[in-house]
Formats: structure tokens, C-alpha cells, sequence
């Protein structure tokens, strides 16, 4: 089988938006077996939207759509579909139940006018429940070729792919392509690309790649086989003379996150833990709470921004603050064991740092950043130096933060 | 003019990178008004690539494509470029003396043999350097079809593409499309719509549009106009209509950040604040803290995510959680009056609530989130019930209560 995935959004074609869906449908489709030979994106144009279902099916079996299923006059993608298959709109009793359940839950008495239109389908398409948003998506049948529209915000149309496109095309795919992804902190991608080179170099099936995303980098190890089973045990032996060249570097696999893996480290070692913030402001205990089960070990997180409150609720001196400034190794120390001794918890993080854009010195440039980390009984200080706007400093010290919390438990 | 933009290469394709390269190269053809009527992605694959050329260019006067320029043999956008229009591969020697000069720099002695293929172009190609990479790009035009031809790599394409195609493509741009975001937050995207139907409707030039992002709801003003005065004067009567209809929900324009609006409005009214946050985990503090300015007016933040840490922090009483649990009005009333008086500011604003997945009932359900707002010796509490992942709803909370205090500014 062969897909094109159609997006659809004028915002798109100007620029407004970075079009993400497109990725993570080639993503899945990938894993399915099911090869992606053209992405595309169109405008909120009915006749060019027509267009493109003409041309492509003519070369593609299936073509998977985002956006154009909202409730203004412009989103068209579902109208234009049963133009193409030559079918009626008509409505869903049970969308509109779930449209007006969905209004309701948000306080609002009545559906709105517009919304009513979400619920119409065209005729005999199975139909894809929408639990994050008023946009269900569908699903048409016709002569071999096949239609799925799914709306256009990420949030909604990955849930859709993933519960409900994915299971379906499970049918039409001719072996797998599975992946498996180790989640690398604390080697920069290049050092990590060459520790492991020969591999990266010399494997065909499974291969071997390195990405650098945002905030981490990863190791992704592909293999082809008739069975998932088959490529599993492909994937292993490769995963292996990685993890023995990389060892504590990996933190995690696939979807895991850093929060995650610390949250079960945490709860597994019964240690607790709180946070002292400066130049983070907040991002590290955000990041532990993304974690459901982090309430049984984090007891809380201080955003210490001023100095005052440095000293008020972490006891920082007043002579470390004068003598050393709030950036330093003296000031990340005395924050770390503060939290952790008014919390009353096993391990205190804190950060203190220049984030930028202003407030750098010669000796105190915009990205150091200091780390201290207190933790049974004993107190480090990492001193980081990042390049990069405000919030990537911010970042990238948040992720440097919780992979010193990992490295100490691992090892504690 | 209309142009095209197609990006070569199969892990696209395969959904192992994001393509933001197509994003930023039609948002700069947008500011130039050229249209990008459709945007496409195919593999490594020359035959269909050269397919691509000729379809296009019967629809299209511009193709931009990025990728396909690296050293290995399935890199060919400039040889598939070449045989379009029928010309030869010739060797630039003032790129073979850039690239020789490039891999000194990066420590390597000689060029490597595959490199070598990168200094070569089509006969006649305008050739643009490259200094962040070994891939210059290249332009060619004939008969009115105009290719041009950039690396796949973001950090090379973005520069190239402002130093080199939009000063060369400024002569074809016909007049400018200039636009004017509007960010509103409080009514959905479907209740915005309706308000301002009107004017999505029946408006031209410009033409208004609304768009669901992430976090909030956005409504675009597009002009096309000769010059950028003309079009800026084309929007400013319909901009004060939708000011007129939408008020106090707009809370900025183009680039603002919600937390960029507060931190002026605390600023100027010098008015100091302090957040406590159980669900939103420091979402909120971290939100402030984004703003470079706000170490001014934001004095602490408090994650207070067990109950021992909302009694012992904020001084939440214990009958009140008792008797109403945390996920309350009056433990959100506490929580804000609480870290005001604790952090001494004049603002408090506090957050509680039941993220999920886990930890609804009945009477608590998943999603529902209780926001107080200490402001001026007066509390006020909104009680939000939001859908969707743990992520969303701490996201959603968080742009709430921003928004919260931002109504509350404004009107004191």
C-alpha cells in the first residue's frame, strides 16, 4: 500500500505554523509497513483540495487529511471528500449527542451555531470520535482507495491516528518497520555519533541513527522484518553493544521521559525530594509534576527569584549572597540544602544562573548556570555554561538539573 | 507570482524529522507577496523528483526546494534540477576553494571524495555560498520558471534564504501581504468566530481568519496592498471593529507572550505578585519568569503540591481541607491569600485541581481546576472544568489563571 498524507490549512501555506502532523502520521505509517511517498499541503481551497484527491488517488491507495474540519465557513475537507466519493452529508446523531455533552461539560447550555456542521458526515463513513476537541474525524471506502480525515490540532488528530487510524490499517500492512529509540543525556549528539560510529556506519538491518531534538538526544535503532516479533529480536543484540558503549548516558527509551524515569526512581528508593528555583523559575518541578504518581515524592518546589525570598524561605546568608552574589557555586549550595531542610525532604535541587538576554558580566556570563543538588547528607554544585536564547538556557539547565538528580540516585 | 515549495528527502518521509524548513521558507514568501499555493515532500528518489518538477512547474512560476544537496549518492536535487533543463553539471572551483577551506577549518586535512560532488552545479546557476555547511545552494531561471535550490539542514537553508533567494526574489514580488495577529484568550475559537462572522465572511482585503493554537485562539487581519503602508492602513479599520466587538478578551497582537502582557501591566501599576500551585506545578511561575523583566514585580512562586506543604507554606487551614479537600474553592481562596501574605505582595494567584489521568470521582472529575486570585484585599475564585490530557489541562489552567490576573489589572 502506498499514502500520501494531505494537510490542509491556509495557516500552513503562510507560515504560521509548523506542520507537525504530517510527521508523526509518516512516523506511525512508517511502523505499519505502510510507505509514505508524498506529503503535501494544500490551502483551505475546496477546488484545489478536489484537485489533489483527483491526482493523488490516481498514483496513492490512501490518503490521510488534517484540518479543514473546523466550524467556520472555510473548513471543507469533509464536504469535499463526499464530493469526490460522490456522497451525501448527513448528520450523526451520535456526534451531535457528543458535541452537545462536550459543550455542556465546558459550561456552555447550548451547542453554538457553527458547531452543528461538525457533526455531519458524509454518507456511510465510519466515523472517528474526537474526546479532546468538537472535530470528529472519518474514514471513507471506495474502490480500493481510501479516504481518513482527521482534524487539524496535533493534540487532537494524534490520539485519533493512534486509537483509531493505527488499528484499522493494521490490515494492509505488508510487514513491519519497528523502531526502537534510546534517550541519551549529558553527551552532546557528535561525541555520542562517534562512540558508537561503527554501528552508525556499518548496520544495514537493524540501521542505526542519531537525532538531536530539542532538548535531548537520541539513538534510534530501525529494523524491517515479515513480524514485529522478528524485528525485536533483530533490534536487540545492536541495543545492546550501545548500551555497553553509552551506559549511564541512556536515561530512558522510546516514550519515556526524564521526569518519569527520575518519579520511579524516586518512589522505588522511597527517597523525597523539592526544588529551589532561581533562573529556572519553575520549569523542574513542572517537569516532576508532568509525572501522575510524583505526588508520593515531591513535597514541594520554591520559585526563589529574588534574593529576599532566597533567604527568607531557603535561609541563604546574607554574607554568601554579598560575598559570592546570587550566581554562584555558594549561593546553588546553601539553596539546595535550604529546600531540603525546610521541605524535609531526602534530596534538594536548585538552580541559580544568568538566563539572559540581560544581566550578563565578564565573570558571570549570560547561560552560566550553577546546579546544586543535596542529597543523602551530602551537597554537589554543577557549574554549566549555555549558549542560546532565554528559554533554551532555561531548558537545557531544567534537563541538566533532573539528569544530576538521575545520575546521583543511580548510583546512591 | 505562485510558488511552490518541495523538500526532498526520505526521512521526512518517514517522520524522523520535522520539516520547519517548509514553515519558514512560506512565511517569508508571504512577506513578500508571493502565494505558496501548495507546499510537498518526496523521498530521495530522482525520478520522482524530476516528475515533481514537471507537474509543478505547470501550476507553479517558483519551486524552492531544501534537501538532496549532501555528499551521498541519493543527494541529486541539483543533477534532477540540471536534466529539467537539460544543462550540464559543471565544477565551480570558487565553492571547491570554499569547501577546502571549510574542512580546514574543521580540522581535516583534505577534502573526503564524495564531498567534491557539492562543487558542482548546472551550467549557468547562480551559485549561493554557504558558511554554515558544505552544501551551497544554486538558482536557476528559464523560460519564467524559476528553481532554486537550498541545503536540507534548517541552520544552513534559514540563512541562506534570507541572505540570497529574498533579496533575489524581491524583484518578483508583487506588492506585499502584510497581517496583523490578534491573540484572544476566555472564548473559544467557535464563539470568536460567530462574534466577528461578519467579518470572516465578507471581507476581502483584508481578509480575517481565526486559528486555534495550542494555548489560545488567534484571529489573522490580511491586506495585500502595493506597499506595506497601504496594507497596514487597510487593516487599521478593521482591526478597531473587532477591538470594538472582542474587548477585553483580545490580550495582544502579533509576537506578544500572555506573560509579557502581565509583567507591563505589574510593571506600570507597579503592583508585585506571587504564585502557589498545586496541579499547574510551577507552570505558571515559569510562564512569568519567561519574561526577562519580571524579576521586578515577581517576587516567589510556591509549588505546594501536598497538603502538609499547602498548610505549612500558605497557611491553608487544616478544617478546610477537611472539610472541602484540596481541590476547592476555598482551598484555592487560602492557597492565593496565603502565599500573598507569606511572599508579601500584592497579588497572589494560586491554583488547585485534578489533572489526571488518575484521581477523579463523581464530584471531582478529571479536568476540573479551582483558580484564586488574591488582588487589592479582595479574593476571587474561578472554577474551570477542562478535557484532555494531564499536559493540556495543567497548560490550560496555567493560560487561565494568566489570564485571570491580566482581567483583573485592567480593571483595577
Amino acid at each position: 500500500m502506498k499514502a500520501k498524507i494531505l494537510c490542509v490549512g491556509t495557516e500552513i501555506l503562510l507560515g504560521d505554523i509548523v506542520n507537525t502532523n504530517a510527521q508523526f502520521i509518516s512516523k506511525g505509517l512508517a511502523d505499519l509497513g505502510i510507505e509514505v511517498y508524498h506529503q503535501s499541503v494544500v490551502g483551505d481551497n475546496p477546488q484545489r483540495l478536489l484537485d489533489e484527491f483527483r491526482k493523488s488517488f490516481e498514483r496513492t491507495d490512501i490518503i490521510i487529511t488534517t484540518g479543514g474540519l473546523g466550524p467556520t465557513q472555510d473548513d471543507l475537507t469533509k464536504e469535499t471528500g463526499a464530493e469526490y466519493f460522490n456522497r451525501e452529508m448527513i448528520l450523526d446523531k451520535n456526534s451531535l449527542t457528543q458535541l452537545e455533552s462536550y459543550f455542556k461539560k465546558m459550561g456552555k447550555s447550548n451547542l453554538e451555531g457553527n458547531n452543528i456542521k461538525q457533526a455531519y458526515f458524509p454518507e456511510g463513513a465510519s466515523i472517528f470520535p474526537n474526546p479532546h476537541g468538537t472535530a470528529p474525524g472519518c474514514c471513507m471506502e471506495q474502490n480500493g482507495k481510501i479516504l481518513i480525515i482527521l482534524p487539524g490540532p496535533p493534540k487532537e488528530a494524534k490520539p485519533m491516528f493512534e486509537n483509531y487510524v493505527v488499528p484499522f490499517l493494521k490490515k494492509y500492512s505488508n510487514g513491519v518497520i519497528k523502531s526502537k529509540t534510546l534517550r541519551v543525556c549529558g553527551i552532546g549528539e557528535s561525541s555520542m555519533a562517534e562512540s558508537v560510529s561503527d554501528l552508525i556506519n556499518n548496520s544495514v538491518n537493524p540501521t542505526v541513527a542519531p537525532y538531536a531534538k530539542e532538548n535531548d538526544t537520541i539513538l534510534r535503532i530501525t529494523a524491517r522484518a515479515n513480524t514485529e516479533e522478528e524485528a525485536v529480536e533483530l533490534i536487540k543484540p545492536i541495543e545492546s553493544k550501545i548500551r555497553e558503549k553509552l551506559g549511564i548516558n541512556i536515561y530512558g527509551e522510546d516514550d519515556d521521559t526524564m521526569e518519569e524515569v527520575i518519579g520511579k526512581l524516586l518512589i522505588n528508593k522511597e527517597l523525597t525530594i523539592s526544588s529551589a528555583e532561581s533562573c529556572t523559575g519553575g520549569l523542574i518541578a513542572a517537569r516532576l509534576v508532568n509525572y501522575p504518581g510524583i505526588s508520593a515524592v515531591f513535597k514541594e518546589g520554591a520559585v526563589t527569584y529574588t534574593n529576599e525570598a532566597k533567604m527568607k524561605r531557603l535561609g541563604v546568608k546574607k554574607d554568601t549572597l554579598d560575598k559570592f552574589t546570587a550566581v554562584s557555586s555558594e549561593t546553588a549550595k546553601e539553596m539546595a540544602e535550604g529546600i531540603a531542610k525546610t521541605a524535609n525532604t531526602d534530596i534538594g535541587i536548585a538552580t541559580t544562573g544568568v538566563a539572559g538576554p540581560g544581566g550578563g558580566t565578564y565573570e558571570k556570563p549570560v547561560g552560566l548556570v550553577y546546579i546544586g543538588l543535596y542529597i543523602n547528607g551530602e551537597t554537589y554544585v554543577k557549574k554549566c555554561q549555555y549558549s542560546g536564547s532565554r528559554d533554551v538556557v532555561r531548558q537545557r539547565a531544567t534537563m541538566t538539573a533532573l539528569d544530576l538528580i538521575r545520575r546521583h540516585l543511580i548510583n546512591s
